[in-house]
């Protein structure tokens, strides 16, 4: 009934004009790996099965917490093409497709939808940083937008990318129509306040980090891409359902009570900690890929304490 | 009836136990200059004379709006006993005390207090960026909550100072008897909520900006310390009302037409910006001391237009 | 015999004990594109026979101004391929290899040395910012230098990866008998004479940036890869000359007529203003990728004036 | 008979037409304080009759090390006075007279010429750092150098202020007859070139650091100013020496060996690092004003292996 309730309310918000709605919550996957750093496809299985049971809007696949940039091309798609087939209808699969140029970004969206995905997640490129100003971001995302035959997500990660695309560069795109949304991980709630008064109603805002999901909300944000997503998918959504409900006492409290382990899987640990984590809620998580590092025996006994301490662990 | 209202619904979150409350709207206003750049005691008593019909907690004194930098010692302290001199009871005088040094900041905030401010602004130190470890900031600020006669509001201002004192810093100064509260002006809105979840249930966190105080609001700050309060304090007033009626939806639109003004009187334009949108609304703005610019024409036109799209100038 | 000297002289001190010497000037070639951005293959191969008359070491394939990251793996390899069957012996062929993944950038540098390279370049891997400790890059660049079939160099250059590799991280790796050197382009001459006084003698540190070559030979650089050398590959081999004849005065002057030349190739118009240039002097410059830019009528004009203000332009 | 040598040989570079000569060595003293942090006039007085044995070119009063902005006015001036009072001619009185805005700027480079300095080092005004475009540094150091009685030198110092000054705005400062040079800590010897190639032949460069000194010297620096110059004058003089004799590999050798201490008194362990090598060469370093820390035993035995590693402990 959560579930729900979560959607109906989201519904009226955001999924107008037969847009792809972009409404509620949804985990940016993991690739899991063995030891070898060989991706075990049947693991992925298993964790999209349990994430199956809970309300989520749909996945991420292949973002920053997919380990995107580790992965090889192929890899990219294989990962892509099973999720695709094991996941039925109702849920939402956006594919980061992003590369550093327009034409290989564009390659790889058209390849993502030949195999399923419902959208695609374009990161900000960010290599030529110097040069990524505005109207460089303009024409590549337009670009995209313009051939790309699913809907496109903008997504802008300062903290990855060095780029942070500002609501000047943000506006016009958002008039695009094959534009539906953006992921923000900035964290700036005055800058997706204004976009949100500047872009057409439909634009939909996701705030890119669970942590700052209640102030993305009261300005108009309609969900969340975040990397606690995939452990507190739950939690998350009832955030968003109390809020809806006007209930902001209760929500202010959830959204407090996750700003701590949600750093523990983001800026503090990053993929190798929500890997942890995943694996002590009985999920698969396994080890990252390297240049990451996996955790040491210190950095676990504090993941497993956030966790507990957020009753995040003894509510499964 | 508006003030009333706001002030009776936030008497009950933050006054607790005798504390000096800073729930509401503060404007941190700036000090007025004839063109040769000698302070203009007259305009401000007549400043201070319109901001007194308006809905707000009290003033701050000597901040960042104030050039408090670009005074010298005498005329901050002169300026701050006009203004106690002039202002009766039931509005808060907050005065900026910070230097560089731990003494020379103490002895400020000695004499602040004796020409009658009720509480003390103290700015991070940041000179020495690479040395303002958390240990060294926490040093400085217990040695002055310790010894100063007022209560102390801590101020992180990082697009000033360079410097970005985080949660692990400022929840241990929360527990001082003397510290009372924190202007935060990161506009990290997962920050607040964390230290708010950390910090003893009476330390009040306000909005540095007006520009994300809805998602502030939203996690539990108590009200606002921004540039935009000098001229929009009604507007402010009326968004803290509406989110603790419950209107978020009102308090939404109202937070999103706020977010272009404010960037007009801060990132954008600066005290220059916030003077002339003062004179604009019939206020003594004037020209900033230098080495701040004034304005030059065009940035004049685009003050004015972003205002009254905002509809600040219609409204007066 | 300006080549024959430079030669001779920079022999003595770097090529020790059979190891792969770095000493010299360094072209890092662009990739030509014609208007729909497809390689011309024809347009590399008539630029190479230019570069070929020149007193140059060698040659970068697949760097920052090749456009590696805009490039396919297939054309990566393919590019690479075709300069290692047109250059003859007498020139190093040095190959960015580098991908975001350890076992990704080892598959890639093993593929490169079966093409041709004589060595690789590796960047930094720089997308997962904050996990890119000490430990995580000195693992990662040990682990390919361990198995690479050709010797590494490692690759320093924060204005596009966000990552300052420091002294403390680049000196263990330099005691690797497969890493024989680094290119810098931080533009930190403290940094890397204190790099040379703690790497063993035969560790070669190149400049990154023809902007600071002078100043890095004079703490013990063995040359430079650097946009510059494109065009300016005789003036920079003359500098090298001038600084180890003793003639500083004149290696003093040379080098301050390359500053603004070297900006307008690099910080101030990037890729697309180098190729603008080779435009000039009678190579084949063509346009950049998207999302890059080609530059307007004004940038050109800027580009053109400044080659003939550092005789640049005249010279050939 | 060292001395001699050197100031001969800089004498031929910088001092042209009458103007006050920057070349040499210039350390900026540190403060001597007390354990309850006031000052101790007879330490600083004894520190100077030390130094004025050594091959220096004059002080710096004020600077970053004197911890100018934990002094109060009334200190800044009467250190000034003492060390103007006691320090006879042939040697260079430079005060840092910086403040955030021009006028208070203005009093204090007056305050300062009246007690005796010789020239004002004027720190970029750094508090509203998104207002400090070009023009307002250019009409901010144009104001005090117009009005000044003495001849102003610029000071540009990122990792204090936040600000980096460009060639774009101290070019056009050169030019004005009572600006005679530069500090700059920032490192960055391209810049250094570059206005040095743009600036009339007669403005001085002086290295902010002593740890790029040779690099800066090699592009046409005339000294430097740096917090080493305090503990190791002989050094640095001798570096500045060889490198006008044309020894070139001694020079280098000299300046990779001086990297690592420069390194522990300033970006390392700053004033305090400062201060505790001065108590170990048999100066009086003591302690900093808080909120500066002072060290702790291991960052004490630390600094002691590093001078005595680089041999500046057993030379005395």
């Amino acid at each position: 009934m959560l579930l729900e309730l979560t959607m109906r309310e989201l519904d009226k918000m955001s999924a107008r004009e037969g847009r792809t709605s972009l409404a509620g919550v949804f985990p940016p996957i993991p690739t899991p790996f063995d030891e070898e750093e060989n991706i075990l496809f049947d693991r992925l299985e298993e964790n999209l099965e349990r994430w199956g049971g809970l309300p989520l809007g749909g996945y991420v696949v292949g973002g920053s917490n997919g380990e995107f940039v580790s992965l090889s091309q192929v890899e990219r798609i294989e990962v892509l093409r099973r999720v695709c087939a094991q996941v039925g209808p109702g849920r939402l699969i956006v594919a980061g497709s992003g590369l550093h140029s327009t034409r290989e970004t564009l390659k790889q969206t058209q390849a993502m939808a030949e195999v399923g995905a419902h959208a695609a997640l374009v990161i900000t490129p960010s290599y030529y940083k110097g040069r990524m100003e505005s109207q460089a971001l303009i024409n590549h995302f337009r670009a995209i937008a313009d051939h790309a035959p699913i809907p496109v997500v903008l997504y802008n990660v300062p903290a990855n990318t060095g780029i942070n695309m500002g609501a000047d560069t943000i506006v016009p795109l958002s008039e695009h129509e094959n534009i539906i949304g953006l992921k923000d991980s900035a964290g700036d709630v005055a800058k997706i306040a204004e976009i949100i008064l500047r872009a057409p109603p439909d634009f939909q805002v996701l705030a890119g980090s669970a942590s700052f999901l209640l102030g993305a909300l009261a300005v108009g944000a309609v969900g969340t891409i975040s990397a606690l997503a995939n452990l507190a998918g739950e939690s998350l959504a009832s955030l968003i359902e109390l809020f809806h409900g006007g209930k902001l006492e209760q929500a202010r409290v959830l959204q407090q009570r996750l700003v701590r382990p949600n750093a523990a899987v983001t800026s503090r640990f990053g993929v190798a900690g929500l890997k942890y984590a995943l694996d002590l809620l009985g999920f698969y998580g396994g080890p990252p890929r390297s240049p990451l590092l996996a955790l040491d025996s210190d950095q676990k006994v504090e993941i497993r304490t956030i966790l507990e301490e957020a009753e995040l662990l003894s509510q499964r």
